[in-house]
């Protein structure tokens, strides 16, 4: 059913998508809103009025608070926020907290806790395997096993909106290691999960009860500099390189507005092991552009990922690692099979050998936006929260 | 000058130690103590009673809120609560609220943000090197330019006294990967550093700067599972090998303690890189004892470290990356020039080809304790907190 707020009916931010953020309006507290149409529903006064027990969350200043309730809160929230938006009578309960997006601002959604970057795209982990690795097998022998990951920095997600100031660092030189700005400075078209409930440490997370503890999704610009990276990187794996920044976006959209999104895995060979649920889980079906200085260079099809949701989250926790509310993981660089479907600037040029549209690595200046979009419920599309981020030039 | 209190003076918690934690009395919340003697100082009440501006962080759960003060809060807290405890004029206000240790339960004594390991020992660095990649030059080219790091998981950091879980895992089988218990359970012995004050995103910390951002130290054991980080751990680094747990001691020792601890490095050949402020840092005098089930196995010392602290803290800054107070980071594994000043079982046991005192790694239920101390200001040895972690059993 479609929403009575104006403008909101067949827009891609209609009743079946309600993404949360946190928002600020000049001279008061940041707390919690839902996007629809064109407005933020501010829902700390709404959920007052309507005695709901948990109205305090929304008050706050982060999503955590709501983040930690769990499934079944999450799914009456929902409920009831679609009722809200969609029948006609909660007009004037709802109205008068409708702000428009352009007299607020978007803030950071959630504190992150642990954030976990995986790798789960099978072509751009042959892609990269190809350019680094020339003489030997792309994928490395554990990558069909398992759902290869790390750690990342929680601590320098930022929100989309954030300039990215070009990282200075040690790369490898003629004679040594030179000290420098990045002078391959690149993105990583993301898609980041969101995770909430509790865990406790000793015990895994089953692939079944995925839905249990991931609230919903962002976009994710892993923000990558690759002449760092390639210099630091072994053995212990990506630190300065990705440190620097990640930036999400501004609203997280929840699994619930994905219902129509799910598809079926690529398949995977070998079979995995029988924690990963082999045949049991599912990917997502989301379209990603990459836009850089307003042109589309790139559509990475999230549906092509080898490795689904449910078994990184699995996999991230098999070993008894306890989850808090607020983690964060990505999925990794979305690479699809074709050439035009690349996540990265380092696959989209082939390590700066062959430039796409005169481009190899970002410059000073430009502006990256990745925008996401899926199937709605309500048969058209929902659109995930854009990315945006602009290279500053680096700090002297 | 030592303390009045009773057993304290010449002990190794004299008034020259006076570390912080977190300590909980039946049927009380939790709050911020120091340790004097076998006394836990309440200081929230003791901070009230004379009206200080901070009392209030006193009250809180964890140090972060004391972290996020900066050094000037610490050091005229730390000169204040010197005067407390060797002062007999304080007798009657401070002897109220000395609670004796065996009355208290200690808890976790901060909430970590990012948590970093470095690899920063070179004799640690030179026997995995050796061990792994036996046909090439023990350590990988970039090592001696810059101190290789990691991020590590901040939610499964432990106090002392957790019980460690046996995890689980896939590794290398004979044809193809299987999933069981680790068979090669292992610590690490490590010094962790705990970050305070705050710094900005697109601003490195200077290594001068090192005592404004760090307030102390903890006792860090960095278990690892050696057979799931051998089969995970390319090409992005350890991962579930490392984040099922991480134990700290209880007690953070403020740099403060550590003033005559400081030594020269034993030197770095070639010179690092400006921004590494070759021959300005020093190193830190600390003893370890690695006790396994109640006998010393090693005493690795921390003065053969090939890095620095403040080269830690401003490589992982240099990039632009900000640091939250409660951000902690490991030197990585401390380990001597010597057999019997290896810090990891790998290492004491050539990766498990040569048994020490009939061990190779970890047994269920075996214990292993860290304890640490370093020469104190007066004139004697403090202790650093002791990390005290027994294995449990795989669940299944």
């Amino acid at each position: 059913m479609s929403s009575w707020v104006e403008g909101a009916a067949g827009s891609a931010y209609d009743s079946d998508n309600l993404p949360y953020g946190v928002f600020v309006r000049a001279g008061e507290e940041p707390r919690v809103g839902a996007r629809i149409g064109d407005f933020v529903l501010d829902l700390a006064p709404v959920a007052a009025a309507e005695m709901l027990d948990v109205h305090a969350v929304f008050g706050e200043a982060t999503l955590n608070e709501f983040l930690r309730q769990g499934r079944p809160v999450w799914d009456s929230i929902r409920t009831w926020l679609v009722g809200l938006v969609t029948d006609e009578a909660e007009r004037d309960l709802v109205e008068p907290h409708l702000v428009p997006l352009d007299e607020v601002e978007l803030r950071m959604p959630f504190a992150v806790g642990d954030y976990v970057d995986f790798y789960a795209s099978l072509h751009h982990a042959s892609n990269v395997g190809l350019m680094f690795r020339p003489d030997q097998e792309p994928l490395l022998p554990n990558w069909r096993h398992l759902p290869v990951g790390y750690h990342g920095r929680g601590g320098t997600v930022v929100p989309s909106g954030t300039p990215v100031i070009r990282p200075s660092g040690q790369r490898r030189g003629e004679t040594g290691p030179v000290f420098g700005p990045s002078t391959r400075l690149d993105i990583e078209a993301e898609l980041g999960f969101v995770v909430g409930g509790s865990s406790t440490l000793g015990t895994p997370i089953a692939a079944e009860d995925f839905a249990d503890h991931v609230f919903g999704v962002v976009g994710l610009n892993d923000w990558s500099a690759r002449d760092i990276q390639a210099w630091e990187y072994v053995p212990l794996g990506p630190f300065l390189g990705k440190s620097f920044a990640t930036s999400i976006s501004a609203w997280v959209t929840p699994l619930a507005a994905l219902a129509a999104a799910w598809t079926d895995l690529p398949g995977q060979d070998p079979e995995p092991l029988a924690y990963l649920a082999p045949g049991a889980t599912r990917g997502l079906d989301i379209d990603v552009e990459v836009v850089l200085n307003g042109e589309v260079v790139s559509r990475p099809p999230y549906s092509t990922m080898y490795w689904s949701p449910a078994q990184m989250l699995a996999h991230l926790t098999v070993n008894g690692a306890s989850t808090r509310a607020g983690d964060l993981f990505g999925s990794g660089t979305i690479s699809g099979p074709d050439k035009d479907q690349r996540g990265s600037f380092l696959e989209l040029s082939w390590g700066g050998t062959e430039p796409f549209d005169g481009h190899t690595f970002l410059e000073d200046g430009d502006e990256v936006v990745l925008r996401y979009s899926a199937p709605g419920a309500g048969g058209g599309r929902i659109s995930l929260g854009d990315v945006v981020g602009r290279i500053e030039p680096a700090r002297t």
